[in-house]
């Protein structure tokens, strides 16, 4: 297994398959190609032989160059027993730290209890929403009318690695 | 009419009305909260009175800094006879030449005549792509299966301004 950033070509095998990794979720129109283009310092793949295994696409923000996003990660579904998912993160951790950042934001589906769960086990911490569903903090219409979202941080301290 | 760069707080209003300015097509998915958080010193609101009437969603790349790339431009259907997309495209070229970028890049449906047209008239290029369509250069499935875009580069001369 290799992990490495992120190029242009990438994409069109990606977004071929994303679809499908989600279970048949319209996923694609959520990753325009330009995240394969400009964010390439900040963005990985991890290879399986000559396969395509995972990804993750994240930036800085360019309106406070302390805090790094994540905007997408993806793992082919035979292979999510593994630990791709959190050496991709680990991989972006290092990257943004050593890029000046302090910390880090994604946001996930409430539905999604696997992303959850996750998260907080990576030491993200759930941000305060406007409505507490089953001990889930949840920012409704976050994104647009429906789009509820759950809001996670994690902050760099002076102790870590 | 009046000018300035996009606030976190714009994006509730706007992703409200962008499938109606869009003539009914799902473009909400396209347009996440995270543009109007983390590039807002190149993205744009256009304000008459208290209505928003126009934006731009631009970046530069943090692949090339030399780059800029403008991601999504919405102007109120009432409002298109005016020239705010052409206001909004010169308020982020300025802004762009003021971070060192050297040329601006984005990207149309080669369906879209009106987009074509406003891009060359501003001083676009065309990009070479891979089939010719009624004198148009189409770059097919740029953005995956499927979804053939026109390119567009503008390059800043020595001599412009």
């Amino acid at each position: 297994m290799n992990i490495r950033n992120v190029l242009e070509s990438d994409y069109i095998p990606i977004v071929a398959v994303i679809d499908e990794w989600w279970g048949g979720r319209k996923m694609a129109d959520m990753l325009p190609k330009l995240f394969f283009q400009h964010f390439t310092h900040t963005s990985f793949i991890v290879e399986q032989g000559k396969e395509r295994i995972g990804f993750l696409i994240g930036f800085v923000s360019q309106t406070d160059m302390n805090q790094a996003y994540i905007h997408f990660v993806g793992v082919h579904p035979s292979y999510r027993k593994a630990t791709i998912a959190t050496q991709l993160y680990e991989k972006f951790f290092d990257k943004v730290r050593e890029l000046g950042c302090t910390e880090v934001r994604c946001v996930t589906s409430p539905v999604n209890r696997t992303s959850i769960a996750f998260h907080t086990r990576l030491g993200f911490r759930m941000e305060a929403g406007d409505r507490l569903v089953d001990g889930i903090s949840v920012t409704t219409n976050y994104d647009g009318k429906g789009q509820d979202r759950v809001l996670f941080v994690k902050k760099f301290s002076l102790l870590d690695k």
